[in-house]
């Protein structure tokens, strides 16, 4: 392909998600899509690295069940009231109809909690931290977008009970901390945690922190987001505890969810370019792609050594292929250049004769000639220096995405150019709401909060740049998708 | 716990999923269960280990959805008719109600082979080789148990379309070589594979193919089956290729189902005994527990080099823990034993003086004392001998339950005791299913098929056990779960 992806962001999305089979957008329920092996492959170890953060958190892996009674759903009033509209309902099986309807899960507090409360009696039971791979599905009316936003989408979800708020408050942190060691360092993928406004919080959540990235056209778009629950779930569902002085407490709560499939989306939109993907050397589904380049004389050999190759890189724990079809190697280039493999190895009769191969970056396209031997360690190498290039170049762009605005009609200007806009705002209380729905609507922008970890407080006298009002908070606001 | 699990096999398996927390079943959804990590980290690790060995077969994955629409369900005739009436059915979400109702996927070819149907175009499409690792939901009207038949279930799909019959037949035979692999050899389960009677074949397949193991009561439960569909399905979902001739054929499909939390419920059946859970060193979540001897004396040098311990074993990738408890060392050993946990080492002042360890073996309880240095290596080596030794111990069990009845009234007595019982039988076409019903209302035995790849016929003049006509088959009769 050959599509501008910073001009022509919405074009290159689509054509991305065919040319290079990660997802098919056919499948006969509308919002629905079937994700292909190229994709899934690299959602799988997405997935592997996250776990992995996660147990070594403390977290362990449980598996709740998809179907939700209506009852346990509307235990929490805040939590009913969202996502009872769009939510899949199973009324019946073959001739039997329930009693009471089942939600397909749209997210677990309400499958989750019910059980905790069976399970936590004393301090021995706490803390208790637990997490769950799994779809949730939720009946969005919003257009849907392969991996940006469908109706069922692939997560994690981690649900943590503990016995004092300071260690609900110190593990939001550490979820962070997991966001960053995850997706920011492994992935690079970079983004700002920001403590969204009340009127944006989770259903049912004291406070909610989300990191958001951007896309190549400006608009950002939410990764992991962690929720202190407070007591609200606690008391709707009866989580309690005896504590030292032999006193019933209720627990305190947080919820973590990295939705894998968005993630997923960011990481091909920020690192790819107008020929296609670029994907890191830790999460390409192949890492090396080795290209046979035959002429008529020495067929034979170069096939023999590209084999060769093959079984040695893969001795040595890499992910590698060989294109053996019938096209032409420029035909092959482009194709594996498209789908994003790091690193390409040419063979053909000159590096049969000098006992070399060369070696292709996708990411810099730059070649370079490495004797036989050396390949495996080489292609170690290169993945890292990949990785760590992807991640400065993405550090770099994202950090000129941040402007600043004085009035209403310069943050007009930068939303219409992308990125967060920095502005001076009267409250992210619910007194606050007004003023964003007014930005809303005047400019589709989104106030998404104060930025968390850096404390930015407005100068003195300063005011709200939509109601004129004295500025409480300095908030980033950005086109959403 | 202290049950013998050959004479009360129903109450051990109650008692166990409970006291080794592997589920718990209070969760306000019948048929449904809560998967506790214990179970759930031991079932990651199988799912890991058939999915590379299917990669290895050249199978990549893919994600499909978990909704199917009616429509879709119902073209293929047997299919419908056998799972239409245990299916869940969405009918709506939020307040909208759907035109046609979705199905949550029972099983997943009438989702995936419309796909197949705009994928396969010519012979560079084929073979089409993807698995998904998934869930399924049947309302099943037997009694469910968990891991063994709940409404909910964990397993692998593979579904496979070919250019030729010859080669779907050998997929098949290729499916049951991983079952080899990865059930027998690795999982250390025993098992026959049955070609099934006509009666009892999948809904639209050719022949159906499926593994049989047996609990510690006698009763079968089944393993992974690999089915021939034949063209059934490519005719319904119209899936064809243009062959060499550029003529418009079918093409020929295999699927292929191993139900990871069924295969974890023989798993733990076949290798525990009265004092609990006894897993596979390759699939314990905990391979090693250390458990620290203290007195007052010396507590602290104890305790030190349990850590050093833990570290030196978590370098080398074993996966372990330390009871820092509060309980004695008696009750630590029987809480793991119980668990399952392979290996014990037990570190007291004995040990801090002599500079080494003492190790525990779960399966044998035999004792032995290393030198510090070598634990890692002796806990590998005896990690291979523990499954060697789990795995021999099984097949000896098994190849003891196959049984000889010449009359009906012998098969009575043999299907009492439990195993299996090989019976002269009329046919395994659809005219034999009336003595098979007479078998199962009489004795609650299943005809479970002819064993596949040992050519067994019934000797000239041999009669059916149960009408007396000429027998064409010798068919293997179990009570099942």
């Amino acid at each position: 392909m050959n599509i501008d992806k910073e001009r022509s962001f919405s074009e290159w999305y689509t054509e991305i998600t065919k040319s290079a089979e990660l997802c098919d957008i056919r499948y006969n329920v509308k919002g629905f899509v079937v994700f292909l092996p190229w994709s899934v492959i690299t959602m799988k170890i997405m997935y592997n690295e996250y776990e992995r953060e996660l147990e070594k958190r403390g977290h362990l892996p449980a598996w709740f069940p998809a179907l939700i009674p209506e009852g346990n759903l509307k235990r929490e009033s805040e939590h009913v009231e969202a996502f009872v509209p769009e939510v899949f309902w199973v009324t019946g099986a073959g001739e039997t109809r329930f009693e009471e309807r089942l939600a397909m899960r749209p997210t677990s507090e309400t499958a989750m909690y019910n059980m905790y409360s069976l399970w936590i009696r004393g301090l021995k039971d706490l803390p208790l931290k637990l997490y769950q791979s799994c779809q949730v599905w939720r009946h969005e009316t919003k257009a849907t977008r392969p991996f940006i936003r469908s109706r069922e989408f692939y997560w994690i979800e981690a649900h943590d009970a503990f016995a004092k708020k300071e260690e609900a408050e110190e593990q939001v942190r550490e979820d962070m901390e997991m966001a960053e060691n995850v997706v920011h360092k492994r992935f690079c993928i970079p983004f700002l945690f920001f403590q969204r406004p009340e009127w944006d919080k989770f259903p049912g959540a004291v406070h909610t922190f989300a990191a958001d990235t951007l896309m190549p056209d400006g608009r950002v778009i939410q990764q992991p987001s962690t929720h202190l629950l407070g007591q609200n779930f606690a008391k709707a569902f009866d989580i309690a505890f005896l504590d030292e002085k032999g006193e019933r407490e209720y627990v305190w709560q947080t919820c973590y969810g990295p939705a894998i499939s968005r993630i997923y989306a960011s990481l091909i939109s920020i690192h790819g370019d107008k020929k296609g993907l670029i994907l890191p050397f830790l999460l390409a589904p192949l890492q090396v792609m080795i290209v046979p380049i035959l002429k008529k004389e020495g067929e034979k050999d170069v096939l023999e050594k590209c084999k060769k190759m093959k079984e040695e890189l893969e001795k040595a724990g890499i992910r590698v292929g060989i294109d053996f079809g019938e096209e032409t190697p420029g035909f092959k280039f482009n194709k594996w250049e498209e789908k994003g493999v790091p690193i390409r190895v040419e063979v053909g009769k000159k590096e049969v004769e000098s006992g070399e191969v060369t070696l292709h970056r996708r990411d810099a396209g730059k070649r370079e000639s490495i004797t036989d031997g050396e390949a495996a360690k080489r292609i170690y190498a290169l993945g890292e220096e990949i990785d760590k290039s992807l991640g400065e170049r993405a550090d770099e762009w994202f950090s000129k995405q941040i402007h600043n605005a004085e009035t209403i009609d310069e943050l007009g200007k930068w939303l219409k150019e992308g990125g967060f806009t920095k502005v001076n705002f009267c409250s992210m209380e619910m007194d606050g709401e007004e003023c964003a729905e007014k930005i809303k609507e005047q400019f589709a922008g989104n106030v998404r909060g104060r930025l968390f970890g850096k404390e930015e407080k407005p100068e003195k006298g300063a005011k709200c740049i939509v109601c004129g009002k004295e500025a409480g908070e300095v908030v980033y606001v950005a086109r959403q998708y």
